[in-house]
């Protein structure tokens, strides 16, 4: 076992995995829990984070023509009852609006009052009440495609909540377009489904795979859904994005429908895809490590920090100047669709200060101080590395170098990922070995085991719910890139013509 | 009385301008009622503009050291009674969630259950669960300002409801700082109203007084409530912003302490204001003119719209091919901070689709036909004039002219907006001119009279009831830039060293 005190967190991820997420969370200042069961505060640093990433996928979105706009909060509950498997999916989740206002009550507390005719479901999500105004909007299929997206909160009452994973609320956008034929949708369905993994692999530097969801994993109410599905560091299965073909089950409860070119009546084919604040947990447990979170440079809350060090006012006054000089030119610079994210920090406190940006995983730190200023140069420390792996480099060349700097940490980041996934990812034809896969093995250790087993499944439901029930795994996705092969299926035995990636999962 | 047909909208807004004011968000497709009372869905066209309001007052904030957060829907019962004013003016408008899932009830049907041990309120605004944060994030002076904002949708439960102006769930940010001196808490709330005041002026070309609110109008719970007040073309004011300055009141209640350069504990100084989507009812009754809205093109939701016209194959080809290179082209012209919005509209509607357009607002409207391309020119219709009143411009001489064109569109909105202001507000020292002002003198058009009275008020709020009681006025603000001045009392006659703004109000 490490000794403390040789990481800046504890414990390690070796030592309780679970344990060192919430730690590292709270080192970076990304986010803390609130006084409101299972609701998170995202604190500057995860905000800054998060409109980044919800930046880069609204412009990815709006390229192929989605236009933003936003619905109600709420939703009747008769809204919700429209589509049973929908209502059935969310009844043990929602948070229910009863009253409209607060009166004293007997004993002179406030209570509850105005009790509302309907009652008022605050939106798990929200295919029912935009479906609702699709109804309105939708009469002739030149009114079709309709392609639209919202950024919002949604609330799902957990019981087990854990920051960015799994809280009561959290931050998304949904997406929910119409079409006029059920090709069209599926198409846009995938789309959707490829934008969510370009954002993974391009900006948060996730290695994903993209695959059809089992019949048992499938968004309540739709056909057939899709995800990217990534690796954390413990060798879980974190699904980062989903998109639902919705055929015509939303159309018909909503009553969405259009005169086609025939002039017949026809339901619309509907599809609806989200992504949420849970990307920051799987950025989390994907790049992080034992000394804290590591921000990949495309969406880092800020990509380099300058950490003036002086002793004498005399050399403070000089490192101010040249510290401050640096920062308004490099602030000037562009990376990519930005321009650079530039911290200072002045604080006197210290190996403290260079620590707080280690554990804030800031993709670069910066020190200059008097004898750097003499070479007219920085001492740089990248983040990616190890935390006493610094080099000094001329002013210049470091200016110049510096987008080029962010890529090659972004492109270490991935590729560490993919590295870990792949080490981790098993092609398994045994049943003795895939239960041998999935069982820890050490018991001082226990989260960190398993990985993502390419095994054969005959497509019965009773397998999976016997590997669910004996081992704690499930089919994250049957990959969209799957060569036709035959196998027996690891669980039963019967034949089986693809693999499929079975793993636990979040 | 005019003729239907006359304009674009019916009615107009001499005839009916509450009922104008829905019909031309109707024809403008910037937002509908929805089907869950008293809340609104923000079409494309609406968010769109949303979107561009709030980037341009992000900006300005981030410009002052403002960091972005977020914070839970949902406040406990007990944090919202620890302010007593603050709870007291907001218990009668609050949406309470009470249970946190459904299930099946006696005969069949879903009904809440699952009973919260606490009820937790839909926050009408954010005080008091950010300042539960703050009391846990300020401990020392050196932590101090906390300055934070949080974009955010917020539930007041309205009985009377009307799109923009007020809803049940509205979109806003919400400022909250923190300082160690009163002085420099104050100097925060004056700077942001400032802010308020520039977004105003200089994106929604809406003229604005700032000042000061009496203690009847005032953020409940808050020492000082600061406003942006404008006037609406009815005459009637609408506050489109507000900051208050909270003294220690909410430090007290929320416990945010810290200690002071001597070491000695105190409670923290706090500020907080406001601007919602109520500010779009104010651009839309600010501008708007009997064909429909009219969007300011700082934050238009789209600059330009070029309109091919075509009869024959062969001149749709050549007419295609020169709207899209044009579209091209401009889209790469900046616009202030943005570049052009660019809209092509290839629809066949004939004139229907010219109309689609200006009630919609876009600032201008291109048409663009075989006999404009065979002079290498357009046929430009700016919104801001009559429908009729378009010119033939050479195409080259129009892309360099348009930001100039925009601006001057924006400044011609301005203007006009100005001069009506001016126009209807009036220095009144009679008691008579006073009650004659605010007394509707056309039956027929009742609600188009008043405006903006500046006199002189003693100071009681006895005056402020019985103007409020007897002719629906109330003091809108005491302005800012305000001469001292001795004057009488409108209302009782007592002496008074200056003058307030007295108007009806939305």
């Amino acid at each position: 076992m490490k000794k403390r005190g040789d990481s800046a967190i504890s414990p390690t991820r070796e030592e309780d995995y679970p344990q060192w997420y919430q730690q590292v969370i709270k080192a970076s200042g990304l986010a803390e829990r609130s006084a409101v069961r299972g609701c998170m505060v995202i604190r500057p640093w995860g905000y800054a984070l998060w409109e980044n990433i919800t930046s880069a996928l609204d412009a990815m979105f709006k390229a192929t023509g989605i236009q933003n706009a936003y619905f109600p909060l709420f939703i009747p509950l008769s809204f919700l009852e429209k589509e049973a498997e929908h209502v059935e999916g969310f009844a043990k989740e929602c948070a229910v609006v009863t009253h409209h206002r607060l009166e004293k009550g007997p004993d002179g507390d406030l209570v509850p009052a105005g009790r509302l005719q309907e009652p008022l479901v605050v939106r798990p999500t929200s295919e029912t009440i935009i479906g609702d105004s699709f109804s309105r909007w939708i009469s002739s299929y030149r009114d079709l495609p309709v392609l639209i997206n919202q950024w919002a909160n949604v609330v799902r009452w957990e019981l087990r909540t854990r920051i960015f994973l799994r809280t009561s609320e959290f931050l998304w956008q949904e997406g929910h377009t119409a079409h006029a034929t059920s090709g069209e949708a599926l198409e846009r369905t995938l789309l959707m489904l490829d934008i969510y993994a370009r954002l993974a692999e391009q900006y948060l530097a996730l290695p994903v795979i993209k695959g059809r969801k089992t019949a048992s994993e499938r968004f309540p109410g739709a056909v057939d859904t899709f995800s990217i599905e990534a690796m954390m560091q413990d060798r879980k299965a974190l699904q980062a994005g989903t998109s639902h073909f919705l055929g015509q089950n939303f159309a018909r409860a909503s009553g969405i429908k259009f005169q086609n070119a025939e002039e017949k009546e026809e339901y619309a084919w509907t599809t609806s895809w989200g992504a949420s604040t849970r990307m920051i947990g799987a950025l989390i447990m994907t790049h992080g490590d034992d000394d804290g979170i590591i921000l990949p440079p495309r969406v880092a809350s800020a990509h380099v920090v300058l950490l003036p060090i002086y002793r004498s006012a005399q050399d403070k006054s000089a490192v101010m100047t040249y510290t401050e000089s640096l920062a308004r030119e490099l602030k000037e610079i562009r990376y990519h669709e930005t321009l650079l994210r530039v911290q200072v920090d002045d604080r006197d406190t210290g190996g403290a200060r260079n620590w707080d940006w280690i554990k804030k995983g800031i993709p670069l730190r910066v020190e200059i101080g008097p004898r750097d200023i003499a070479q007219n140069a920085v001492y740089l420390g990248r983040r990616d590395k190890g935390n006493t792996d610094k080099i000094s480099i001329k002013r210049d060349a470091f200016v110049a170098k510096l987008p080029q700097l962010l890529d090659e940490v972004q492109k270490n980041l991935y590729e560490r990922a993919l590295t870990y996934r792949n080490a981790h990812t098993i092609t398994l034809d045994d049943r003795d070995g895939f239960y041998s896969l999935f069982t820890p093995n050490n018991a001082d250790h226990p989260e960190i085991h398993g990985g993502f087993a390419l095994s054969h499944w005959c497509g019965s439901s009773a397998c999976e719910v016997k590997l669910k029930e004996e081992l704690g795994v499930t089919i994250r996705c049957i990959p969209l890139e799957n060569p036709s092969e035959n196998g027996a299926c690891i669980c039963c035995g019967q034949p089986s013509k693809e693999r499929v990636v079975f793993a636990k999962a979040y």
